[in-house]
């Protein structure tokens, strides 16, 4: 069977054992249990068609996979699926400075996208932690946030028009060039963050925004206890200011960072990290030390971008932090911006109740925390074996999530780790159309099998 | 059959003639050659499910309504369809001003939201000209813009979650309460702008802003020629300034407000209106001051919000200005930003060609164009019989405007207007896979047939 495919795509198509077995995991730290079948390492989107028809015809499953970078183990492979990946699709195809878009192939990194339009003086706004590493298509299939998205959007606010490759080789032109428009269904919309269950996002058409951002303003503050750091961040969001970043960083995420950094941050309760930006930065800086204040806050404002970056380091090694200390699950809810308050306090109860230690940074602007579950490096044969005892206490934090009026994941999708809780969220009715909306899409249940639903 | 259904909803069944009557027509000036059977008001959800239940068990069409203030006839109704108004559901159910949102009823008039909204301090951005007539309902089944969505987004952008009444009776709770998710496919995207055709929405979760737009500065700018301007246009967005509203009346828009308000505005080939606001709305004027200026435009800037105000009375006079010449067909195509001076220019050779007038406003930050074809009055019979002379210039400047990559319509919807144009801007395989989808939805296909598809 596969000799037909490499007829077809010669040394696109990739069987070398190493290569497959690296499909086996993601940066979740899930590992399927098998490699997959092959790999399709497209350069075109002849290439995508031509795998997808083939795999259509022999009913072989089809993994999209991007850079390989999801946390929710979306794009993972295993025994009898073909991977086919867009990383190799990386052309900047347009820059439309008038009509502030570009049109790019799904394998371009995010950050190498920036550093083209640069030069232009445009900006592509959502910025996952890993854009330095993961694809706009890999951005696209999970609706990526970041940290600026709590003023500039997240992907699917940035994203106008896609072509996306049918599990029957059909490709697809959906959305537009326009920045409005409402002829038929928004199938854009539909497709971003569906974790490549639809079909194969091979191209997008992205919405810029200028380059400027004017003065950008750093405040950093400590806080007694968490609570009192949630509650200053609801109440910077609705004093009216919009921050393009604001951060949060639990006692156990500070003890962690200070042992990476060796600075002492373990007795510190809780740290908010704010930027505003634009021609009022300072005076929304001001309102924000004025309301870090009023909440038992002490904090200091940066004296100029160089130290703001100097105080924003801290958030950036909360990662490398975390993988210091073993293999981390890293969780995604979100809830409504009052609820961060009770959130922290329901996490801090489940740390007591399960004894474990559950280090939690959020974009709080938003409402969305990352929980992370260290599991000893030496429990894990080299991935991720998440214990029953850890799954225990972060079902707990699902549903405490879900009882506030929040939602199972923020900006890293389902994927496989998140499957059993997705129905209780989405109740039967709608998780029973969503698979019939995927049935319309794609028929035969080819399209990344096993994932979201 | 009606008495089946009286006999469950009493007086909120209605089937006076002169009520039906008015439902045969919205603002578009089409109106259908008969009434529907009835009309229900509903005052609660469970009204909508008694009603679509009733017209699905005996495979009647429902035709969902709001304030039936539509610019695409997509909620007139006809004989033998079952007319579900939620024009009587207005409560305002919730207003956080922690969380920024708020929950309605479907019903709501957006200006009395606004006004709701206004003593918490908070805004709900799309402001649709019809505001002050239209219920959210509306708004969100054509995804309506308005004159500042170009800086503050449309409907889509300003809609976290759904309640949606489906053909068999069943609600569908879509979307959320936190600003991000992204826990299976985006279905609350997926019905705004759907025009009714995939259930009846009930009750809408939305994102506010600060009321606090801070300084509002208004320029006003007058060009001897409409490409001029449309490029001074272009050229504003691609400097980089964000204005709140930037809209542009040509030649013949201006004779005919000048008609109106007894202004010699006869001359003027061409008017640009700005509106910046937020803490540097006076140097984004000055830089529009410049491009203006250097774009070969004359232009004034408002001492005060007050004289802002008046030089923006000329765009609010030009509809009333259009009733006043006859029946109007209001069109709603949108391009590309940088094809704005290219669509006006097909536009002159149109009116060229076939010896006609079409005024024409654009929400130019967007490329948003409403070409206004006039028809005499005294050949209307009291409705909207668009002449096929007039299909076919409407025709040309449908194909012009998809020729330079834009869309039908930015903002008003498809309804009945537009059907006939709609499978050319998607292409045979999208349709088939949009009317799919509605399948999914409404199997039976009695919600709002004949509209968009």
């Amino acid at each position: 069977m596969l000799d037909e495919l490499r007829a077809e795509l010669g040394a696109v198509l990739v069987t070398d054992p190493a290569a497959l077995d690296a499909l086996r995991a993601d940066k979740s730290g899930r590992i399927s249990a098998s490699a997959p079948l092959a790999l399709v390492e497209a350069r075109e989107i002849a290439h995508v068609q031509a795998a997808v028809r083939w795999a259509s015809r022999h009913g072989i499953p089809v993994v999209p996979r991007g850079a390989g970078t999801g946390l929710a183990g979306g794009a993972i492979g295993q025994e009898g699926e073909l991977v086919v990946s867009t990383a190799r699709m990386t052309r900047v195809l347009e820059i439309s400075v008038e009509d502030e878009l570009a049109v790019v192939e799904a394998g371009v990194i995010n950050a190498d996208l920036t550093a083209a339009l640069a030069p232009h003086g445009l900006w592509y706004a959502p910025d996952p932690a890993s854009r330095a590493i993961s694809t706009i298509g890999g951005n696209i299939a999970t609706n990526a946030g970041g940290l600026m998205c709590v003023k500039y959007g997240v992907t699917r606010e940035a994203v106008l028009g896609l072509k996306l490759v049918l599990a029957d080789g059909r490709v697809l032109d959906l959305g537009r060039r326009t920045v409005k428009g409402v002829t038929g269904y928004d199938l854009t919309a539909l497709v971003i963050g569906s974790e490549g269950t639809l079909g194969v996002v091979v191209e997008a058409t992205l919405r810029l925004r200028p380059l400027a951002r004017g003065e950008v303003v750093t405040v950093s503050a400590a806080f007694p206890d968490v609570e009192a750091a949630a509650r200053a961040s609801a109440a910077i969001t609705a004093s009216g200011v919009r921050p393009a970043a604001l951060e949060l960083l639990d006692a156990s995420a500070l003890e962690a960072i200070g042992e990476l950094l060796d600075l002492d941050l373990a007795g510190r309760g809780a740290q908010l990290l704010v930027q505003t930006d634009g021609p009022a930065a300072g005076d929304e800086a001001d309102a924000v030390l004025a309301v870090v204040r009023a909440h038992g806050g002490s904090a200091e404002r940066a004296a100029d971008a160089a130290e703001g970056e100097r105080l924003f380091a801290i958030r950036r090694a909360f990662h490398p932090a975390m993988e210091r200390r073993g293999a981390v699950l890293i969780e995604d809810v979100a809830v409504p911006r009052s609820a961060l308050p009770a959130m922290f306090a329901a996490i801090g109860e489940i740390e007591r109740r399960h004894g474990i230690r559950i280090p939690t940074v959020a974009h709080a602007g938003d409402g969305n925390l990352h929980p992370n579950f260290v599991v000893e490096p030496d429990a894990m044969g080299g991935h991720l074996e998440v214990p029953e005892r850890v799954w225990a206490a972060a079902d707990e934090l699902f549903r405490e999530c879900l009882r506030l009026g929040g939602t199972l994941t923020g900006e890293h999708g389902v994927g496989v780790l998140k499957r059993r809780w997705l129905r209780q969220e989405l109740g039967d009715d709608s998780f029973e159309l969503q698979r019939r909306i995927k049935a319309v899409f794609d028929p035969a249940g080819i399209m990344n099998p096993g994932k979201v639903f």
